[in-house]
């Protein structure tokens, strides 16, 4: 997916620099990955940055893998929507704009114009005892995120972030970790919300049963059998962002679920995808490692919401623009002496 | 420095706020040192940040620490002023606004409104044949530093980044490590701008015959002997902002130098102060660890100039924002259902 001759043209405009070799460190590498997703050197800045939470119940709260209704679910969308929610802090705080996607919420949602009905039914089954999606409604969940972030690079998106509101989807993400990763459930599953250790016990053996019974089925079959809506839009969401050649920040745990699907269906993906942090979630370090993403920002996390991501937006557009706007040692007349 | 009730205020609002109980981690850990910092709970929106980059001149170039003119110093803050450097642009991304401070810069430097003449001498004496400056030249360039801060705070500012320029002047911020913590030098002393071995191994030696020569000084002394112009001037910033209760975000190796300056003879200094992020100077973790500070950020910079910190601008200020701006659970009519 990346441009091999942008990102050779890019170290090499990064070593013209006013700066010291190698002293920009990661954000050097990230203006080096910037160019070869944007197939350009230097890269275009990534600016501005849309954040899109996708939405969706989980039918295996039925199983008491948390302790929030599902109810929860809307309430947090209306709190999206009137700005209240601590994904609209961070994202006024980067100057990155805010939808609301509505494709698996279980209650009905009052129209607002930051909220993009795009529901595909109202919550998955319960994954614990079957398919969580059919196979055409996880693939009409991927297609209403390949639309979302088609929309919004037409409409001038250029840096596109994932995000996610969903009581209880840390457990098909775990499970679609652990699935496509094949890592042992006990490795992937955490404490999302912050569980007591009885119902971690029991979302841990949930998720074990859940990804014994796919075992061997193919990455779509997967999908639908064990994640979520908000999880397949936000693969799809990610596939098309890079196939747009617009850099996708990626989340916690729920979107980077979301990027091994997306992987598994589109490959190459991860290759336009740029991690934000790494979650406190056990699953999200564990799909970071497969994946080969190094996240920009460890703070301990676990808040989803595109959160983590929306934090690192100042790191990417920095990136961006030290190869924009840097002098050259030479443009600067400065004396080039380089140990 | 910092205010218990506020603190407590803030961990209290914060555990009401519509967010599951711990979910914004280290977020959330600075939004509560921020209020303890401003002593008012919500502690008021960082903003605008002012990086100001003291410069400064050693005259223990001449022991071969560096490959780097003395020249490029006064290169650099030309570079600066026209705006062409990496910390203008970091500074643009964050929205922060720069003023570069000449307390020890060996040449003339033509006179341009983003600079502040504050020059104590033209660069100091080789630390490794005698007292870098004497302590009257010290604590000139402690109260310029002093006085900017309290200029930058008069003018508006509400957070102050630590930013340096300085060619060799990683050799006596190692000498100022070793000599507050009581490390040796070879652990306290990199690469820099990233030097050979042959370097590196006079470099350490230079610092470790330095430090030999402060056992059993005073912090005054031993910040006069071995450090700089610019460090004495960055620790009299910590220090000033620190009491007028604004935070200040420190750099990498140079920054951390002076702050074990600062905390030295202004006890308490460090409990104002953010570390940024973790620079790739190994003396800057040996610093981090005994000031007590976790850094926000590790990208494997090694840049100076405050770009390390300028980064880390965008996170501090959103963790304000989250106190001042994110709904409690009550007044979204969210069901606080706490695992």
């Amino acid at each position: 997916m990346r441009s091999p001759a942008s990102e050779t043209e890019a170290r090499e405009l990064l070593g013209r620099l006013a700066v010291p070799p190698g002293a920009l460190g990661g954000l050097g590498d990230l203006a080096v990955e910037l160019a070869g997703i944007a197939g350009e050197c230097p890269p275009p800045l990534p600016e501005p940055a849309v954040v899109a939470v996708f939405a969706g119940d989980h039918g295996v709260v039925a199983q008491g893998v948390t302790p929030w209704p599902s109810e929860v679910t809307a309430q947090m969308v209306a709190t999206f929507c009137a700005g209240g929610a601590a994904i609209n802090a961070l994202a006024r705080q980067v100057g990155a704009q805010l939808v609301v996607v509505d494709v698996g919420v279980a209650g009905e949602l009052p129209p607002h114009p930051a909220l993009l009905d795009r529901k595909v039914a109202p919550g998955t089954r319960d994954l614990s005892v079957g398919p969580a999606m059919t196979l055409d409604q996880a693939r009409a969940a991927w297609s209403r995120g390949e639309e979302v972030a088609q929309d919004l690079v037409a409409g001038g998106a250029r840096l596109l972030v994932m995000g996610d509101m969903g009581i209880g989807n840390t457990t098909p993400s775990a499970a679609l970790i652990a699935a496509y990763t094949g890592r042992p459930a006990a490795g992937c599953t955490g404490r999302g919300t912050g569980v007591d250790d009885a119902t971690l016990a029991r979302k841990t053996a949930v998720v074990a049963a859940a990804v014994e019974r796919v075992a061997g089925a193919g990455p779509e079959e997967v999908l639908a059998e064990v994640g979520g809506f908000e999880i397949a839009a936000l693969a799809g969401f990610a596939a098309a962002g890079v196939a747009a050649r617009v850099p996708v920040l990626a989340d916690g745990v729920i979107a980077l679920a979301a990027l091994l699907a997306a992987e598994a269906l589109a490959p190459g993906t991860r290759h336009g995808c740029i991690a934000g942090h790494r979650s406190a979630e056990p699953g999200a370090s564990v799909a970071l490692d497969h994946l080969g993403l190094g996240p920009l920002l460890d703070l301990d996390l676990r808040l989803g919401e595109g959160s983590g991501a929306c934090l690192a937006v100042p790191l990417v557009q920095a990136a961006a623009r030290v190869l924009r706007e840097v002098a050259t040692f030479d443009a600067a007349g400065v004396q080039d002496k380089r140990p």
